[in-house]
């Protein structure tokens, strides 16, 4: 079910740099400057107003006039978004905050938050008449990307790193996506796909169409202001990747103020990074306002273990705006904050919702976040996708043979050794 | 949220042979003659009509009135059900189908349709004062009692077989549950689970407070009903393991009809199994009425591979008498059926929706179901909790140099070899 809305407000696509305006086309960066194009709307003909609301449907769609597909008949819809603002009671007080939440992104259809920017793609590759999509990716963006190829009759093609999670391969092939295994990094399958694209005329969703694709991105902001009843939240923690969905989502934020849904945009904005791939961290330490690339990224953070991130600079200056901060953490705290996540509030996380929940947990300690403030964490992806490879159950498994002896014999002895949650 | 109602309308547990009425207490089976006993409610006194549901929780609690908690400040939620019943165009135009839907419950918080039980069991063991509770599982049960015990402040002991996949071991880890892996089929598991809970105390749900557990898996039903715009769909699929969710969900049907939320109950229900662990279906074939237990279960369907089902006779009862059947299928049209649902519909089960989805080809084929028929398939839980065992990716993946001449080269021989989706 999707909101059946025929005009599009979508208008033209203005350079971050240099203000050029482009028509709408399938265009990566500014012709002029190779600087990152933003789709731009009419947002004085965006008649809406909260109640505009009360029945539209319950994903990313809700939101159609801010989204840039030219024809409704293009969507291709699996139920992305509306996913759970989650109050975290437990991890709040654990932590010390009353108002602390969670945006739960792993209960999207395929598992991450990227069947946001994957169903605006997809959708829009349909506008474009495109026969075939593909995507460089760290495994979430692949899944997204073949399901929603899959229900659209598309090709799917995916560039991954060859050290991609198997599960996450195996999602993508039940899709029926095709799996390039690239020998290196993430940032070795992004150069392919773009010179992919351009042999094959493979519509490479977050390079040849990255415009309309990190729309979709900006949607969980949308949502988080609506959640908290129509503003913004006092402070937001975002997983930094390639930079987009954090400047996405603050995009986002001013999108809803400028059609008057929110009064004000008064929120800071946190991006945080796994230490073992932290070059914005790392900049925003040095007081830099460049992005010093990491050729060898090294951490269980895979998912967002992008060395040379497209939007690394404008992260740096989003955050610095807003008054946050970027931090990076390390896979230890990633893993501790896995597990505190889930044992507090049931939501089991990828590695990179591990590293909000941990950088939160440094700037409580820190003294950056106070105890009142309205603060949402981003969990971005599920655990299921790097399960035995990032939490070792095998602390908390005893093998036993099938009888109640065994069984007592066991458990008493595990119970005085580990009596405590 | 949750729908704030103080009264509970729950009253007695009634014996399913003998029709003796227990109080509600921490009761297993009849006391009289060990049937299974069934939570009864004064249904008189339930004052709901359609318009009832428009601001309650998009969670199983909307249904507060129809589960057995006495006192809301004791409910568990981490946001279980109000799961998408998607429309499958895609899937039914290959099947034949107009009116094919599949209940997509693998986007719970702990990725299967176990959370709807889990919730109610870990609620009412908050009401029963438990300090521990636990449960004999397949695997997905597992993740979600552990997920809802840390939310409750519970700790939680699982029983599984030794050859769970891992991954579902790692998530209850994650959560904080403790896993006792048992050398055994799941009826050891389920056997010693029994014993344990009179030895240590613990509240295994599916033995102990079985009643409350099997009233969460109704509120499925109650789901497809409302969002069939409150009507019962022609044919319905559902796994069949112990066989309580199908007994459960027929009930759910029949109980909207009794408090008037649906004007009649005009379905037939229909069980899917593996026949590499199959005894259900067996007897439906045998056109008997006792169910011979599987001592060695051999299937891919780990998560319903239960060869001992406890509530295999009421399968039984309730398929014949709605007119629907019990089928079994093989691993082999389990993992076809798996791929052709993620393929046409972007969601990706584990093995018993695949079961489910395999079922339903079959039946269509063999004239059991009619084109125009409103259909519903129940796709129970995550393919990510299974993956690379069941999911073979290598069909699918190319290993590539990260240079265009390899790329280029590899890729022409695969479009070569592989056109076709």
């Amino acid at each position: 079910m999707t909101a059946v809305i025929e005009q599009s407000f979508a208008r033209f696509l203005k350079c971050r740099e240099c203000g050029k305006e482009h028509p709408p086309t399938k265009l990566a960066v500014c012709e002029d400057c190779f600087a990152p194009i933003d789709m731009e709307y009419d947002f004085d003909s965006i008649k809406l107003n909260r109640k505009s609301f009360i029945n539209r449907p319950r994903n990313i769609w809700r939101y159609r006039e801010l989204l840039p597909i030219e024809n409704s008949r293009n969507i291709v819809d699996l139920g992305a978004g509306c996913t759970p603002l989650v109050k975290c009671v437990n991890l709040g007080e654990h932590l010390g905050l009353s108002n602390l939440y969670i945006k739960n992104d792993t209960v999207n259809p395929t598992y991450s938050f990227k069947d946001r920017p994957a169903s605006v793609a997809v959708s829009k590759a349909l506008e474009f008449k495109d026969r075939a999509v593909g995507c460089a990716s760290t495994g979430n963006l692949a899944g997204a990307v073949a399901a929603h190829a899959g229900k659209a009759g598309l090709q799917c093609y995916v560039l991954a790193p060859s050290n991609t999670e198997r599960s996450k391969f195996s999602q993508v092939s039940a899709y029926g996506g095709k799996i390039l295994s690239i020998d290196g990094t993430y940032d070795d399958a992004n150069r392919l796909a773009v010179l992919a694209s351009e042999e094959f005329g493979w519509n490479i969703v977050n390079v040849t169409s990255r415009p309309y694709y990190v729309e979709g991105s900006k949607t969980m902001a949308f949502e988080v202001a609506e959640q908290l009843g129509w503003k913004t939240p006092d402070q937001i923690i975002i997983p930094v990747a390639s930079g987009a969905l954090l400047c996405a989502m603050h995009r986002g934020f001013h999108q809803f103020n400028k059609i008057g849904l929110i009064d004000d945009v008064d929120v800071k904005v946190n991006g945080a990074q796994a230490s073992g791939c932290g070059p914005v961290a790392q900049a925003f330490a040095n007081r830099s306002d460049s992005v010093i690339p990491v050729e060898n990224p090294n951490t269980i953070a895979k998912s967002i273990a992008i060395g040379d991130p497209g939007d690394g600079v404008y992260v740096l200056q989003t955050v610095r705006s807003t008054g946050g901060i970027v931090g990076g953490v390390s896979d230890k705290e990633i893993i501790e904050a896995i597990k505190l996540l889930a044992r507090c509030e049931g939501v089991f996380s990828e590695p990179a919702g591990g590293v909000t929940v941990a950088l939160l947990k440094k700037m409580v300690e820190e003294g950056k976040i106070d105890k009142d403030e309205i603060t949402v964490c981003c969990i971005t992806g599920n655990g299921l996708k790097t399960g035995e490879g990032v939490i070792d159950a095998s602390e908390n498994i005893i093998q036993v043979e099938a009888t109640l002896d065994a069984l007592t014999d066991k458990v008493s002895k595990w119970d005085g050794l580990n009596a405590s949650r």
